[in-house]
């Protein structure tokens, strides 16, 4: 008989059904076997009345076993009914299970809400705590906020590419940079498609990537991963910065609301709210911003900073984001274009919401004489950057970009306490998998 | 003035617009500039007539230049128009002209039918030959078979996760891996997410990923990247390997039927014609391709041999596809399932396609028993693959998947000569972005 999806379940009533799936919940209640049977769309109550022929193999059946069952789909009694759940009016009356995958018994409880492991320990056992509707969860919102990038980004004729990971040994440095060694030579892996998307949007007027980034940063924090999904976009023809800041706000807006219908269960499970972008996010410049807080113009916005301005604009606008830009253009890269009517700020933006930078982006230098001033001052090596500098000889319009990372946003907008939460197989100084100090 | 982008300049005929783009092509005819305007959305030709205003400032502007201009939409006369093109009834009478990027002259023909590079100095200047429509076209093809690849995953509720690129130090090894200096340990970078997509799937019983891969391989061919972009996709609670095959023939199905509507225009300018599926794909097992090319049996096709079968089943049957299953166990990664009625063969399968393998993929073993007795007999150190074989010690079902590379499956479809073409920033043994050789 061919296999019923457990959400379809529902519009099967009084037939007889093959199911596949995972044995999530077992109880047994005097001579009644209870199964909550687990597949990629949902769960159904299973049950093993005294003489069914199914009792032999159920009895065996424990947690996580992969199991077919056949059974005939009742409506549940009255009083038996659960509204809020899927599935929770019918029940299925088992006739036959098979094994198709035994389970060893789980080294921890990994029911719904008995579920309870410090992070060490759920990494861990990252294998099988994959399998806990909270980390299903997390990875579902994951997934739907990367998704949801690369829908708008489409929709406003941004063209993906696939930026490269290994970057040659010239273009980048520094201790933060991981190195590769590349048959005889040496290469590195790359922090930031930056001056990729560059490249392309010289060609393709709008580009954007969902791509991995590599930080050695020696930094065990909270917010620290070696290796990230980061989200880039670039664009070409702009009259101004403020429509960089416009376009980052519309996806960022676009995948809240993608989030807010598509993960309603899973934000609800979480305990999750999303943040509240009103109708025009409130934008000021650094120096507004300082102004704001009432305290000195400094040169960027510390952490505890950055909370308080966002708690004043929340109280003020009822807007979870605010926009800040306008930083000192001789602490950012040499490619960030400066403002015109004052050029010691520049036409960089960051989005913080909740007290976190989310985002950030800005206008870049199109004109190629400005920007060999600009390498100059930088003091970079022209040769280095020959590939970027060579796109920039021919014709480049105004133009600006931004970016933010996949699991900085899933953390933020789920409200977790470390980022590793939000890495499906997170890497970082001690860990890649399992903890690095295990492999000596 | 608001922008307008050309495609929609055919329903602005009579009005005043503004467009942005580049210089494209650049006639001048007597007293008369003709341009072609080239943004992301397509071309327009613009005139500028003896008295223009605009003449000073259009008398500079040279191919590749980026442009603002103001103008009349006008019908073009009956004689003029070119009903072939985009905009090929319409011209564009230019007003003003503002420059907003400068270009030096061009290194070499960058016209349509000019570009005769040979493939060492168009990777060589990939920053500026990627403007031209031949690379436009290749490039939107590769987009169009990555994004068709995941949207019908998701249509078969295949769920998306990120591969990791960073491999624990001992989970792979040999000539073929790029090592990674990590911290003060050594990394390596993922040679395929295979693992990885397996323990996905016990958690989501179907995952897919669009991720990058690398290999050292020391091999300068034309056929070899170090860094590629694969598709990969597994599956739980099949009925067969044959299910696998299946999923995967719709799989390519689906991208082919994409690409063929989304990309008519760009495989008519490429001369490609794409490779006949049809209803299903003829399926050997290799003993019966070596029955049916009269040869004796052998443990694997070799290129000469598969191309010969290709041609043979497009003879017989008119199908560029075609399935060979059944390789040799022992020569196979230790997770491929065995067939059962004969062990010394497994539930691999490739797909080829013109002579080309496209494809591989297969049933995986799922039993946690069965697959430690390979462990062992492949000698693997299961301490090095524990977190694989944690996911498989609780209840897996039979299951399977495929995985193939986006510019392999762009290079065929295309009938590029050299996998390098298919690739926007191609990585191989002598050249990141550069030759390496020059960065000694």
């Amino acid at each position: 008989m061919a296999r019923t999806l457990i959400r379809d379940l529902k519009s099967a009533v009084g037939k007889e059904v093959t199911i596949k799936g995972w044995v999530d919940v077992r109880r047994d209640q005097g001579k009644l076997i209870f199964f909550d049977i687990r597949d990629r769309s949902g769960k159904v109550q299973a049950v093993v009345l005294p003489k069914s022929p199914a009792l032999d193999v159920a009895k065996d059946a424990g947690l996580e076993y992969a199991v077919e069952v056949k059974g005939k789909v009742n409506a549940r009694p009255e009083k038996n009914v659960n509204a809020k759940v899927l599935n929770g009016d019918i029940e299925l009356e088992v006739a036959e299970v098979t094994v198709l995958g035994k389970a060893e018994p789980l080294p921890f409880d990994m029911s719904a809400d008995g579920f309870n492991l410090d992070l060490t320990t759920e990494l861990d056992h990252r294998a099988l705590t994959l399998r806990h509707p909270r980390l299903q969860a997390i990875f579902k919102v994951s997934a739907v906020i990367i998704d949801s990038f690369r829908e708008f980004m489409k929709s406003q004729d941004f063209f993906e590419f696939q930026a490269p990971s290994i970057a040659p040994a010239t273009a980048e440095g520094g201790a933060e940079v991981f190195q590769v060694q590349y048959f005889d030579k040496k290469a590195y892996l790359s922090q930031s498609p930056q001056l990729y998307k560059q490249i392309v949007m010289t060609a393709f007027e709008r580009a954007f990537s969902v791509n991995k980034v590599f930080r050695a940063e020696p930094s065990a924090t909270t917010r620290h991963l070696t290796e990230i999904v980061m989200l880039d976009a670039e664009m070409g023809f702009i009259d101004s910065w403020t429509d960089v800041r416009d376009m980052a706000e519309a996806t960022v807006r676009y995948i809240l609301t993608q989030v807010g219908t598509k993960c309603s269960a899973e934000l609800e499970f979480l305990g999750a709210t999303l943040p509240t972008m009103i109708d025009k996010t409130p934008t000021y410049s650094l120096k507004e911003a300082f102004e704001k807080l009432g305290i000195p113009e400094d040169k960027d916005l510390n952490p505890e900073q950055e909370r308080a301005l966002c708690e004043v604009v929340k109280k003020e606008t009822g807007s979870d984001f605010v926009f800040v830009w306008g930083y000192p253009t001789k602490k950012k890269p040499f490619y960030v274009y400066p403002h015109p009517e004052n050029p010691e700020v520049n036409e960089g933006v960051d989005l913080l919401c909740r007290g976190v930078e989310w985002l950030s982006g800005g206008r870049r230098i199109n004109d190629y004489e400005q920007l060999m001033k600009h390498v100059n001052e930088w003091q970079m090596d022209p040769k280095k950057i020959e590939m970027f500098l060579e796109a920039f000889r021919y014709g480049v319009p105004p133009e600006g970009g931004f970016a933010f990372g996949a699991e900085r946003m899933t953390m933020q907008i789920l409200g977790l306490k470390n980022i590793r939460e939000a890495a499906m197989f997170p890497r970082d100084m001690h860990r890649i998998d399992h903890p690095l100090s295990a492999l000596d």
